[in-house]
């Protein structure tokens, strides 16, 4: 752990005490705002948004970074994050900082109101602004060799580059598609009706992952996510959805594997701001993140095991139906690469300028048929789907499916030392090699740590092989 | 309004916007404590409130005050009132401030867990805390001719002293409980029963009353009360009561009548902070602010007319009946006073030093014996029962009492002028006597301004003694 003698390290603990603090209230104003908030205090709650952020960000700027020579992992780590942070926020004046929060408050009250009218056009001038300020941040904060979508991409993955992942989505896109029409085919005699039936089991399910409620609680809101005030106060959101109980399980679930690993936190890692990465600063970088989320949703949550246990034997092939539909979230666990794909795309240009905002679902829509072979019905379920971009996430996205890649690749490893459908064990692996780390590692140290090689996607791909092979008795 | 070509006004507007935007942060936290916050998220909240706390408290001592020459009722009032905040603030060291933010937080927590367990020990070394460090802050505060109980008074509202409230109270006490005598047997034989029934109508209420829910909403907690974000954010809490449909109903409609006077602040006063309050801000004073809550829920909601429309003409009798309790929320609206009177009588006691915590249960039986005729059977209905001190709120209770009066004598002037229970007519009257103002005028000049006279305790007993004359047909 960290250094006790050490006066600076010390020092700089009690710094790091305070971004947290802040850092967990501009979290819970947030959570509010999608949870609780009535519609009319949009305007003052963005407001009081900008007023935080322009607090810690010039608590930021203002850190007294010591020089410290240090062999502990713990004091170098702090250092490390601590020094990002700042070098990071000089570079953008506080008042780009407080337009930029007030900016994408509204910026998700607007899109709320589009989705809900299902007309892209009520959203579009505010992404618009928030890119532009996304832009502006972005040139300022760009290093040598960086593109501007790669500086965005760092914020929630650090280091991550759009280099490193077109190499990866290029090549496994082929592979991709591919399963998608042979699965397809083979899984589509699926009894669909079983999806109708109400199976309750979402809050025993996250129970014996070991999400602790009084650690917690679970809210409704537009879209399901994870929010983080402490170690000791882990919220998650679902939906609710009659005609389904898919969308709203697995949603749990997965919001349910995020929560896992910040409560899972080493506890002298509590109340550290240790650099950016959204609410969930508890975690390395958001494509772990993902692949504990991701994990826990799809090769626990859809194996032959937990529908045994919590479902029934024949729901296994119905929640494993492969089938393209327009909705992420929906979305079944081999085309959902697809889906992260288009957005990657997409994101991708629209930072570089290749595409104008005005021209996001015609070009959303011609995605979807390219690759999933269909066409959205609406803006509602097409562009408008995801709050991502009204909250300036862009480059989040890669994450979902990097997510799903580096979890294949730690249940390999898990799979060899413990019986991975014990969700005690299972949990307990992770914490121990994950979760209560921190930022303490970085994600390309954590992989090569548990799993001896980087990432290496062919995991993914052996592991769906292996399911449907085995699911439909067909020989290799 | 404030006038727009004086840059130093403009300034301190600024200024007071960053505050008021921090205050309701503050507001929020605290609202979420008692709302949603998991049990173990209590440590991380007392610590988040701290570090919040730290921040305003700084930012009102480095607050630069202008020397305006102006006649202007509203620059003068945001002078007067940013002087006084930066005044006491300078007067506490941070460090206090930071100590007692995140003492209260959890002594609220501990409070609610002792109420739950029916243990006035369990709470009591929180307590004492709390009031070691109340009175070190009223010390420092404390200016010539206060006591140290006038101090915390003066919190809540502005310029109220024991003296002044010793002369109000000690007259009327010997009134009031000659009439809980009184009334108490001549209200014996109404039907009780009728207290069973639901009356699921508190959500028409507020609506009627004006409470604008899509600039609030309600939720339940373990102490009802209201809480401003902003005037387009007001929340009210209430609780539930199986057995009895008037807790429910009456707290509600007393939330409800907080809510209107925030909701009813002039718009150009938005995100102003002025002065101390709780997360009252937009009312001048908590004296004035309990006249309206009380106002709507006695005077109004436990008239013939109010009965007649949303209950049922039997009832009128029944939410009427004078029958000493120990519990004040429950309490009937003429022994009310009592529960304020003894209350008042015990914090003073407290502070001056002549109790000691240990010895609150028994000195709190005594006296219920004393002024009510009954003996609470247990903490939780006894010293517990109410959240304030551990608020660290020693000289609020004065204020509800206080209110009933105002009340009343607003009332007096108002229906000579409108039909009072045309709540449409009524909500509008106050708005524009009080409600718009906030705090650019005291309660004192309010007062007069709006009846021709001060504080006048005769329109309270008046009101009871004409009430319950015509309910049950005595002569004069």
């Amino acid at each position: 752990m960290f250094s006790k003698g050490n006066k600076d390290i010390q020092r700089l603990l009690v710094d790091s005490h305070s971004l947290s603090d802040l850092s967990s209230v501009i979290a819970l104003l947030s959570w509010d705002q999608e949870v609780n908030m009535p519609s009319k205090g949009g305007a003052a709650r963005a407001k009081q948004l900008a007023t935080l952020s322009e607090i810690f960000h010039n608590k930021l700027i203002s850190l007294k970074l010591p020089k410290v020579k240090t062999n502990n992992i713990y004091d170098l780590a702090l250092i490390r994050e601590m020094t990002k942070a700042k070098n990071r926020a000089k570079k953008i004046p506080t008042s780009l900082i407080k337009e930029f929060s007030e900016t994408i408050s509204l910026a998700q009250q607007d899109w709320q109101r589009a989705k809900k009218m299902n007309k892209f056009e009520v959203f579009a001038p505010s992404l618009k602004k928030v890119i532009k300020l996304k832009l502006q941040m972005a040139k300022l904060l760009k290093s040598k060799g960086q593109t501007l979508y790669d500086v965005m991409l760092d914020e929630f993955e650090p280091g991550l580059s759009e280099t490193e992942i077109s190499l990866v989505f290029n090549k496994i896109k082929i592979d991709l598609s591919k399963r998608v029409s042979e699965l397809k085919v083979l899984t589509q005699n699926a009894d669909k009706r079983i999806a109708n039936k109400k199976f309750e089991v979402g809050t025993k399910v996250i129970f014996d992952m070991g999400y602790d409620l009084a650690a917690g609680r679970i809210d409704r809101s537009a879209h399901p996510f994870t929010t983080t005030f402490d170690r000791n106060d882990v919220r998650i959101t679902t939906w609710e959805n009659k005609r389904d109980f898919r969308p709203k399980l697995y949603a749990t679930i997965h919001e349910a594997g995020h929560a896992l690993y910040e409560q899972g936190l080493n506890p002298e890692l509590d109340r550290l701001y240790l650099g950016e990465g959204g609410g969930l600063s508890g975690g390395v970088g958001m494509a772990m993140h993902e692949s504990q989320s991701r994990l826990w949703e799809n090769m626990i949550g859809r194996s032959e095991e937990f529908c045994n246990k919590y479902l029934s034997p024949e729901t296994f092939k119905v929640v494993n139906v492969i089938k393209p539909s327009p909705v992420r979230v929906e979305a079944d666990e081999v085309s959902y690469g697809l889906h992260i794909i288009i957005r990657f795309e997409i994101e991708r240009e629209l930072i570089n300028g290749q595409i104008k905002v005005e021209d996001l679902p015609k070009i959303w829509r011609e995605k979807y048929k390219k690759y999933l072979g269909i066409i959205p019905k609406n803006d509602a379920e097409g562009t408008l789907q995801d709050i991502h971009w009204a909250h300036g996430a862009f480059g989040y996205f890669p994450n979902y499916f990097l997510g799903s890649l580096i979890a294949s690749q730690l249940l390999n490893t898990a799979k060899k030392q413990i019986d991975i459908y014990n969700f005690k064990l299972l949990r307990e692996w992770l914490r121990k090699n994950i979760h209560q780390y921190g930022r303490i590692y970085t994600t390309k140290e954590l992989l090569l740590k548990i799993t001896g090689e980087d990432l290496n996607p062919r995991y993914f791909l052996d592991y769906i092989d292996q399911k449907f092979t085995k699911m439909y008795n067909l020989s290799k």
